[in-house]
């Protein structure tokens, strides 16, 4: 089921996953044979070096092959590859490729349970998928506190030996304007004041486009809140349950976080500016900071994003936007071939979000991931941290 | 799985012709408890005087209730109602709306095929529903004959005594002008005539709003016809077939039938001359008519709409657009209450069809039945017949 | 200036009208000059035999030729054309095309005025044309008289000598049912109780087709009404008046005329039974008839649409909506060429217009002129005549 | 008339203008009666803190009004003001808002050259508005010539005494990498050999988002470029003339410039390296610099821009598209009131463009000024200057 042109089934994200790993690492082996040719054209997403695609807004009608055949192709990928790795060449030669097409695949966990979670919101039944909402649930922060952030040189993205996206590179030192950043995420309790305080209809915290997108669009809370019986609600994967004000607002657009930071006297912070703290907390003497979300969320998220395994952590942190435009680092080159598709043509009129969300991989949380959206996405986990000058 | 507005999926189908039953008759008994509040939103399709409808272009969306759900639903309408029919009170009263429920869903059953036919079409792989291609086969006549249709006095629309659908009356006389009607349908051989002639390039052919539609669209052939290695093939329920020459020419729009018209010189029989047709096929002592596909798709459909009742007959029959502006008859006032949204509503835009398709329950097959859809629909068997005058 | 798709710069309706004559008159004389080959696509409004077009909806674009250019264009044509006409050979072998000509200017003459009326509109300060609204205003009448139209056949379409278009013939005979039509039209008066009733509210009274229309386009009165200070205004050619409860009411669709009949609990006539009552009134000894708004308008409006020729009479008449949907007669076969384009292939989804309006000119006020326009058009003067089976 | 969204009326932006000076200055002084109440809707352009909009699109149909009222409108102003302005307390205290209304008309002096154009364009016959086609011709050059913009801290944003827009401050160091930026523009001769290489046909060298554009509006060349003859043609103000080799490639969208510079295995420069490269000619020793089209249009343009002014300077320099995302610098608030609506809240999907163009005002023409349109934008006179790493 496809629920907008943004979202897609599942069924194609673990054929197209699958598709990757086929056509980036296997087609190019002279013994290897194609699963369905058809594939090639279905499940390729965007790589225009590769061949053309199926609309993306039509996923949703690809009824066959139906889900036990993509079950079988992944099988069939997956022994094809397991089968060639005992060979030490091709495993080194494919290394590389194999790790993207591992990130990649993480990257579609994530986005199957945002589509998912989509999807659902569509049914007038709030169903239910899990029995937990895996919404993000914050740990209570005595205090407001502001992680300062002194102008001068810093060294931006990715250096040591973990996998990295191209996007992270090439690692580059940038100079900083002063500015504090909060340790904690805006929550729902003070989004609601924004929203009372008539932030839906006082244009001059907004954005131009974000007025008009407002507008057209009767936007009037985030993407998910509903009013029953007289208050707000918040449809989650465990179906519709009443706004907690400790929560960190989530599935807010871009526009909605620039507003919302106007409103409150306050600014998004640059992906840079947020960059630069995590450096900081990381070099901190005062350990009370790793205690604090804002350090949850940046350095050890991946122990706290699933309640088993940080019950005490910050539950549910979500994708922070950030002011700066989605671009390359200076110096910037896509790899060569069609895997330089992957990040470089999407650097126009996005912008970069930070930290990531209860549904990202743990492995992707780290100080240099680049994720990005347009503007007006709102069907991510996404909330808002403020910066101050 | 829904692949286009117009189109249901499945499961919705089974849900709404079920939600028929429940509203018009079993609500109405004090003592029924009703199986889910939330299908009355669901499962209404354009029923305003019941309530607010979940929108038509989003059915795809019903991610629940789900399959086992639906026929749970089916079991209970079917089981309360069964019970209650044991009642002959009950039974005398429900009768009229129970005969409307079951011609109701006679109707969906063939847009199950048809809505289920275009979703398969939207899948580059040409998956395949059936072994047969239960596309249109005729049984190849030697000669194009004509039904002379004398002016004069005629009674047209539904007499007898079997259920007939509220359009089909006040049965009434009509004056109609003097025509021939063709025994047989155009064929998908005389149909590439006109293609090959330039019929869809060649605007003098063509009504300015379907020359427009045909543009836009960039329809240069029938809706499922495809070019493959220098030939027309056709999407069928059984897959990609070659086009075949002798088989009726199936799922054109009103223009285009009105196209072809106009360029083999002749017209669209109006409804009225269709159904005076029938009547004089009826009651001819030329018994060879009746061997005539036009005798069998009038008058004997129902013997032959599934092969295995008649493979000697016209297999495949469709459809028959008519110049007809579907409208009321004189007189006409749709029955009271909501089930007076079923037809009377619908009487503007739309062209009349005569005749019933492969895919049309076999008692739907009579000479009064008015089918309509607007002039660009194209998903329905559709097919032409010609008149001379 | 153009102020929708549907209506045309002033400029535009010049030069096309004089294009017109250019094309069917003048360019097959060997000896004619064109005045400029650009016009041919510029000023070609439909028709495809002649040529490919200029985009209807940016008509409002031709910044060149200017105004003057335009008038220069007239001259030559009208010139050329008087030089030849001198001839007689030539003027005998022209008359007929040139009737259509100056028939066809005079239908332009009247989508000046709507057309302005529309651009007008636009503008929220309400700009003044004239002085004198020259929206319809009734003659009062004592009581709302019915004219019998007795069952049986009758003739219809244009006989006599005069200019008619070809979409009102042939003469053909037809059976009509018995109905009553109204002497009076609808007035702004009734129309405001159907408004005050809920009528744009209730989906009860309307097409399914009508009601989406109302629905998206906010449709809650006539197109150019307006509340102002509580009450209801009527932008009209001399700016926005009170609405005047007398005055019939004008710029409805056919879906709002068809939802005023079925609250009224009447119907909208057929157009064989309005042009049915024009000829019973002919011949009727009953003079008091005459007097009648109804036969001002049917018989005698040439008389009285301008307010300076007919004071007295029914002032503002407006075309009215049948139920109708537009299609040639029986027989009916345009002319050739591509003068052919003119009427024939625009029957489709429009439903037949009977009577004059105000703008009209009064050589087209006959008993067997058949306007049309598609359901959802509200910009020509058009208003309501109920008929009662 | 109004050719699209994005352009408005020659009347339209007379009486804008003229109504910033009304609304920002006169308004405020209690004994000022302003012209008409209707104006402070129609001429709005988009200012919220003021009041609602008659909506952009529709610019073309504010008949009323008319030309002579809209001067009439603008002596009013002129007069209010000057009589005003002959007191010093005044004449100091508006002195700001009056130097923001000056240079707002300049901005609108260049949109209506622009606007006109874009409107004379849609025009088959290709109007005239000037002898002289006012596009660009460049000063040929005898070789490319690259200025090094070394790394390092550079200082940006408008620092001196004279009038600057809000959006060129805070003026603010920034740390730049090394690049080194085209002394000359892309020619139209440069460009040819893009397209003819396939440019527009070869995914890889562009944005996914441009890509998108380019093949739903089938772009294949610059704007104004069309086929006649077998060869290439621009519309200019002075008609359609063949291609000039020679002549600065105009009218290109960010993504064409983009798709362009990645062709040419180059960048397009950041808005401070462009910044950053004047100063560096501004500083140089190396005086024949100056004499380079470069020098000229970034230090010298306001010299050159009206050919009567300079013969022989580079006549037609353009707007050249920058990487940069136009956003606020470091510490940017917009000013009070609802003059703080002009800059900032565009802040969102555009692109900083730099330099000036043949129809900008020459006191706009300094190294700090920002122009800013969205990626796809192309109606402006702009062009591209590469920069290579």
């Amino acid at each position: 089921m496809q629920s907008m042109d943004d979202a897609s089934p599942t069924k194609w994200h673990l054929a197209h996953t699958t598709w990757f790993f086929e056509t980036f690492i296997l087609r190019t082996q002279s013994d290897y044979r194609e699963f369905d040719s058809e594939f090639n054209f279905l499940f390729n997403s965007y790589y225009n070096s590769i061949g053309r695609q199926y609309p993306r807004s039509r996923r949703g009608l690809i009824s066959r092959p139906g889900m036990q055949q993509v079950k079988d192709y992944r099988d069939h990928v997956d022994r094809e590859l397991s089968k060639r790795l005992e060979c030490d060449e091709f495993a080194t030669e494919a290394a590389e490729l194999l790790q993207v097409g591992i990130n990649h695949e993480q990257q579609h966990q994530e986005l199957m349970l945002t589509d998912a979670k989509h999807m659902l919101s569509c049914n007038p039944t709030w169903p239910t998928y899990r029995d937990d909402p895996f919404d993000s649930a914050a740990t209570p922060s005595d205090a407001n506190r502001w992680i300062e952030v002194p102008a001068g040189m810093y060294t931006i993205g990715h250096g040591g030996d973990g996998f990295a996206y191209d996007n992270e590179s090439p690692r580059h030192s940038a100079h900083l304007h002063a500015t504090s950043i909060a340790t904690t995420l805006v929550t729902n309790g003070e989004y609601l004041e924004f929203i009372e305080d008539g932030g839906y209809k006082r244009p001059e915290f907004w954005l131009s486009m974000g007025w008009a997108t407002a507008e057209q669009n009767d936007w009037n809370a985030p993407l998910y809140w509903h009013q029953r019986d007289g208050r707000w609600h918040q449809f989650t994967l465990a179906g519709l349950v009443p706004v907690e004000a400790a929560w960190p607002v989530t599935h807010v657009s871009y526009f909605e976080a620039d507003a919302f930071a106007r409103w409150a006297g306050k600014r998004l912070p640059t992906e840079f500016q947020w960059e630069a703290a995590c450096q900081i907390i990381a070099k901190s003497s005062d350990t009370s900071l790793e205690q604090e979300p804002f350090a949850d969320v940046l350095m050890q998220q991946n122990k706290c994003i699933h309640p088993t395994r940080s019950p005490d952590g910050l539950m549910g942190a979500a994708w922070q936007w950030t002011s700066s435009s989605y671009a390359g680092y200076p110096g910037y080159c896509p790899p060569a071939g069609a895997v330089g598709e992957y990040n470089g043509k999407f650097m126009c009129n996005q912008y970069v979000l930070r930290g990531g969300s209860v549904a990202t991989s743990s492995n992707h949380i780290r100080d240099t991931y680049r994720n990005f959206f347009p503007p007006e996405a709102r069907w991510q986990f996404t909330t808002i941290r403020l910066a101050d000058d």
